[in-house]
Order: structure tokens, then sequence, then C-alpha cells
């Protein structure tokens, strides 16, 4: 039934808060800067979906979230006091570090024993380029690069996720969205895909409070996507 | 300089005509039908470029190549005297045969090696779906699928090759296009794209008379897909 599986990427299939806040170290210690990396990666990442709800809302067309980012990391630097610290060349090449986050440890071989069986896919709010780029430095196996881009809207709007599937010839219900967010799954359900949920408990660090577990019927929760290949391919 | 490839598939990574005459010849054999399969396979690709054209011309608004494809498949087998041979879910099982193309001999060793230096991506008037399960089936291993569907036009109008490369977060300078067809390079030279040819002499079968070599000063003419990756790897 299930002829293809659709992915969210930040958080669920790479690490952007430890991928993050190793650039912003890495580019704050080269100019001898003492902000806190982590809590950088946190404010810049916090401006995220508000940046996105103003396209959702028709309050703004359509433009790539690597435009939303550069957007979102000048006014971080300036929320930081870095508002002289960094030229533009600078602030575009700090700009690529969502081109460069880990992925996490059980991604490659999941993703690589899915795709055996499965189409797979992104459905991110990345940009076709963002993704392109993130899979090579990662070397994730992506079947087709899919999600916001095509769809020229934001998740959770019903659109990404309809356009996903229809990329790829497919109904909603031959589709499975994969995330570790609730929020995520029940608009893909909503939209008539099949869902699988898998936590990831440290996203947000430590203390994350939010999708720790399951918080509906999914039609497949995993521990992992090592877990998720177990469940989908079968003994 | 040149950050990524993208390439034609249709005749310059797979073998369409060998691929459609032995699906075709499958079928008809399967219902005792005694139309020639290779005969059938050129008369359905010779359909191919007036049904884009339409497109083109902005006669018909954009629908992905497996709709024109479906259309050019129930036209020939009217053509050859089979309009009552095939069923509708025949047909679209026989409009599928676009998804089973061989890739020739140096294609996925060729694309695996430049992989390595650059993103590879597809460039082709073939849809997402298409190019997807094509890919599936003789594992190439792309980084993205790029080409019309993104563009919503079909080659060789500019827009497709811009925002192939745009997509990708890259100058047109940065983007090489790979093709076995010189009008392909041509198309793509005047977008700004740099041009690679390598000639597919048997695309058409034996009796091929264009395109057999390169007919312009292009950036790159290799042998095949594995004399590319020599050229554009270096020793």
């Amino acid at each position: 039934m299930v002829k293809a599986l659709i992915f969210d990427v930040f958080g669920t299939v790479v690490d952007w808060r430890s991928g993050i806040a190793r650039e912003a170290g890495a580019i704050f210690a080269a100019r001898g800067l003492t902000a806190d990396a982590l809590a950088f990666a946190d404010a810049w990442r916090a401006k995220y979906q508000p940046a996105m709800q103003q396209i959702r809302a028709a309050d703004r067309g359509y433009v790539a979230l690597d435009i939303l980012h550069r957007e979102n990391l000048d006014a971080t630097l300036a929320d930081f006091g870095l508002g002289d610290a960094l030229d533009n060349a600078a602030r575009a090449d700090f700009n690529r570090a969502w081109e460069k986050l880990p992925p996490w440890p059980d991604s490659v071989p999941g993703l690589t024993r899915l795709k055996a069986r499965y189409a797979i896919a992104t459905c991110s709010n990345g940009s076709i380029g963002l993704m392109t780029w993130l899979a090579k430095f990662g070397a994730l196996p992506w079947d087709a690069i899919l999600g916001a881009d095509i769809a020229r809207d934001y998740k959770p709007r019903p659109q990404v996720y309809l356009a996903s599937a229809a990329a790829l010839g497919l109904a909603p219900s031959q589709v499975m969205m994969v995330a570790a967010h609730n929020s995520d799954l029940a608009a893909a359900r909503a939209a008539g895909l099949k869902t699988a949920f898998l936590p990831r408990p440290c996203e947000y660090g430590p203390g994350q409070v939010d999708d720790l577990q399951a918080e509906s019927d999914w039609d497949v929760v995993a521990a992992d996507l090592n877990d998720l290949a177990d469940k989908m391919l079968g003994p």
C-alpha cells in the first residue's frame, strides 16, 4: 500500500541544534567573540516558525527558507549585540550552516535500508538547494527532494504534503510522512497521508518538553530510523 | 567553478528505445499481438517533441510529461490499429514503461564517480515522479530531481535550465549541462550554463544520423559518462 516515505528533516533526520552551535562557535571563536553558541542556535531557530507563518498566512509571497534563515540570522546577530561583527559575505557563509548539520547516528543506515523497498524523499520546509547540499554533507540517500519549494508554501499547510505525494504520482494514502513532531503528523494525516512518529528527545537540548512521545495513534511509532526500517521491512 | 552537473536523461543516461521496445514487446506478446515493438517505440517517441511544443508555445498550460506520454500512447496505439487491444488499466501500466528504461553501461559508474565531487541532478523533460521511479529502477544516484516539473515548462526553453540552477542556489555559470543532444546544449549555453557533450550514436537505432558528434565548441566533449568523470575529476 505505502510506496513512498517522506521525511521531516530538521530534528527528525539531522541534529540542527548541535550543527548550528558548532558552526556558530567556530565563527565566534575565529573573531574572538564570546557569545554562547548553543543559545545562539536556539535563538536563531526560535525565529523559524514566525517567519514561515507570514507566508502561510499569505501576508507575504513564498520565498525559500534560505532567505528566511538569512533574515533571521541578521535579527539574531542584532539581538546578541553582534550587529557589527560580521559583514555580508561572512553572514552568507554563516547562513550555510544549515547545509552542514550532522545526521543522527541511525539516520543514514535506517534510510539506506528503507530505500531498498520504498521511495524516500524529503518533505521539509528547507529549499531544494538547502536539502540537496545537506544531503551531500551527511550522505543522506534521498531519491527525491520534495516539500516546501515544490509546493511554494510551508508545512503544516496541506498543499506541502499533497504536492509531495502528487510529485511522485501517488495518492496521499500511498505515502507515509515520517516526523519527530506530532503537529507535522497531524497535518499530514489530515491531508490523507499515513504517519510514522519517532522521538528525538534531545532535538531542543536536555530541557526538551515537547514531542517526547507519540500523542496520537500514528500508523507506526518507532524508536528511531533503524527501528522504523525494522517495522516497515519486516523480518 | 562548476559545482553541479545537470543531465539530460532520455538518450543521454538511459536507453529509451530498447527499454520501450522491451516493454511493448512483452505487452504485445502477452496479448498475441504482432506489432513491431521497435517501430512502436520509435512512433511513440516521435510524438514527444510535438506534444511539448504546444506547451512551449503556450498554446496549452503546463502538464507533466506522464500525461503527454499517455496521450501519445493512445494515439500511437490507434496508428498501429491497436485501439481496441488495451483497456485503460493496461494503457496506464504500459505508460509506466518510461520508468523502466535501462541505463547505458557507463551511466551508473560514471555518475557515481562524478557525485563524489559535484552535485548531480536531472534536467530532463520527465516529471519528478517519472525521474524518481526511473532512478530507482536503474540505481541512478541523483542528488536531486530538477528540470521541467520545477520550471513548469519544457526544454529547450531557458527557464528550465535557469530554474534548475536556481533551485541549487547556484548561478548558471556554476552549473554544467550534460547531454547527448547538441540542441539541448545550445539552449543551456544561451542560458549561461557550462556544457558537456557525449555521443549516444545508437539512441535512435543503427540508422541514427543526428548528434553523432559535437557540433560546437562545448566546454567538455567526452566519449561517455566514465570519460566525462575522467575529464571532470582529473588524474
